[in-house]
């Protein structure tokens, strides 16, 4: 079995390690060093502050130090930092890349790095290899519907694992799944990738229906469901227009996702107060004064700016993205306007 | 415009008024012998007791001895009758039906009839048909997510209109959608018309999920996710079998569909009751008390021996459906292990 190394001991990274060592592999865990007190707290048996739980105690626990001793002969390195600090991190672990086998990637989203240009994740780090000439070890893209502290409880967990070769996939599905965390392999590694933000700012879309159906006597439901199966489209779409198969959407890491972040979830709760009527600044004020950041706000912006940097028509397809962008700046009023506007089509 | 006469004056019946009426079209709603007292409230002008809201005062009532006056001269009958009573009455209008353009169905659900086979209930309907020499109009499925109430009062609402004949399904979908009610014109009138009965059994699989996931400190939304998209793959193979469209399953008919009625509804609360604790016949007995039937206990069944009937290897694609007959027959107590055995799938 593999010696995995995940970089990050936030929630997801934390709750990974549940199944991997359950699954017979050789686990450590490194903490940034905004992971300083939790590792305080993980070191001493005690629970995880966001997962609510101990990591198990077969996992190797590293300090910001000490990076290079967490890599050393690490076969696996998972990538579970905040989406900002993956480009930096990654140059600090170039050199220990040379013989791991591949690079599992819990940090999701797109990313805007020094050209101003938008890209996957995937492509940042690949990017940053290339810089320094080195080469990137296969990317497996972990995504589905994953709450942390399920996975790391051990309650039944289905997620993706998206490598270009399939077969990686497969293997690391074999191998590291356990009964109740059971790995559904996929090949498409960019479509996978990319319903991982997209699904963000639609549960910011759900969270906003539901809110403006609180309003009145009637719910909204007929138009949350419009707009879950609008959003689903429009996660196909964009991860065909990259190349992606028009089914992964449909899968576990689209409509899998959407179902449970779309329901709850900090996206989803900023969209409920915008619905309820919270100007979206002051839903973002909310939500940070309960250190709860929203994700999809940015999402919303750089899946936009993508999608207009393609310039091959994929925006006519989005009208639901361009709606949740446009509430968002404040560009528009009428919310329930705007959001049915997106997703009712009557037929020409 | 059409003059469509609606067949059943309960809350779906009902509720359709408002869009038609809104196109421009002659709206007769007749009311079958259990709807006397619903009619008595709807001709003095009051709210209709399931929807909440009186239907438009253009539209004409007719009462059960009515029925050939409502049917003489119309367009389109609505089917929105209890799927056990559409048999019976359309026997009863079919030498009407001769001049009509076509009969939409919004009675759902599989029947097994006389000769123990079960059908779709178009199929049903076009037997009925043959067997007296008649030939059945085109038949219009509608489905997707439309709450009655929120349809009736002018809610954004999105139906799907299929029928084999797509050119007459975007014919209505042109000049019977409003502003409001914008119809999604499909091609796959299977396909669409299984979702229907379907998704009610699968709801009732989200609610047990839910429902275990209450007794725990720890949810279970992973597996809830998992069970949603499981459902949505089981109904596309469903639908492919009988010569649907893959893609249906995933569109309004299905996914959207399921998407409210799993989240509320009465056969999530049913699942919901059973989750909590009671057995399948506590929970049936608790929701009768409310006056609440569960279609999805019937679905279940003929869903099963549908599949079985078609003896093609389909049942094997669908392990939660099993699994979802298997805890309403009581033949099984860990309700958790089955749920997720049924959509957690390790690589061989």
């Amino acid at each position: 079995m593999p010696t995995i190394t995940i970089l990050g001991a936030g929630a997801m990274g934390a709750a990974q390690c549940r199944p991997l060592v359950d699954a017979g592999c050789d686990v450590r865990l490194w903490g940034s060093r905004f992971d300083d007190a939790t590792l305080d707290l993980l070191e001493t048996g005690k629970a995880h502050p966001r997962t609510g739980v101990p990591v198990p105690e077969e996992v190797k626990l590293f300090r910001p130090g000490q990076i290079g001793e967490c890599m050393e002969g690490t076969d696996v390195v998972v990538m579970a930092l905040l989406s900002s600090a993956v480009p930096r991190t990654t140059r600090r672990i170039l050199k220990y890349l040379g013989s791991a086998e591949s690079v599992w990637l819990t940090s999701k989203g797109f990313s805007q790095v020094e050209d101003g240009r938008v890209r996957l994740m995937s492509e940042t780090l690949r990017r940053v290899a290339s810089e320094t000439g080195s080469e990137m070890p296969p990317i497996v893209t972990i995504a589905g519907p994953v709450i942390a502290n399920e996975c790391a409880t051990g309650r039944p967990t289905a997620p993706v694992f998206a490598c270009h070769d399939i077969s990686l996939a497969q293997h690391y599905a074999r191998t590291c799944s356990t009964p109740v965390y059971v790995i559904e392999p996929s090949g498409d590694e960019v479509g996978v990738e990319v319903c991982a933000p997209l699904k963000n700012l639609y549960a910011i879309a759900l969270g906003i229906a539901e809110g403006l159906g609180e309003r009145d006597e009637v719910s909204l439901a007929n138009l949350r469901a419009a707009l879950f199966v609008q959003a689903l489209r429009e996660m196909s779409a964009f991860g065909q227009d990259l190349g992606g198969d028009e089914h992964t959407a449909f899968g576990l890491a689209g409509a899998g996702d959407l179902e449970v972040t779309g329901r709850n979830g900090r996206n989803y709760q900023y969209g409920l107060r915008i619905g309820r009527g919270a100007t979206p600044v002051q839903a973002r004020d909310e939500m940070l004064k309960r250190q709860q950041s929203v994700e999809g706000i940015v999402a919303s912006r750089l899946a936009l700016l993508f999608a207009e940097q393609l310039d091959d028509g994929l925006l006519d397809k989005l009208p639901l993205m361009k709606a949740v962008g446009d509430i968002l700046i404040g560009r528009v009023d009428d919310y329930l306007s705007v959001l049915s506007e997106a997703v009712l089509h009557p037929v020409a």
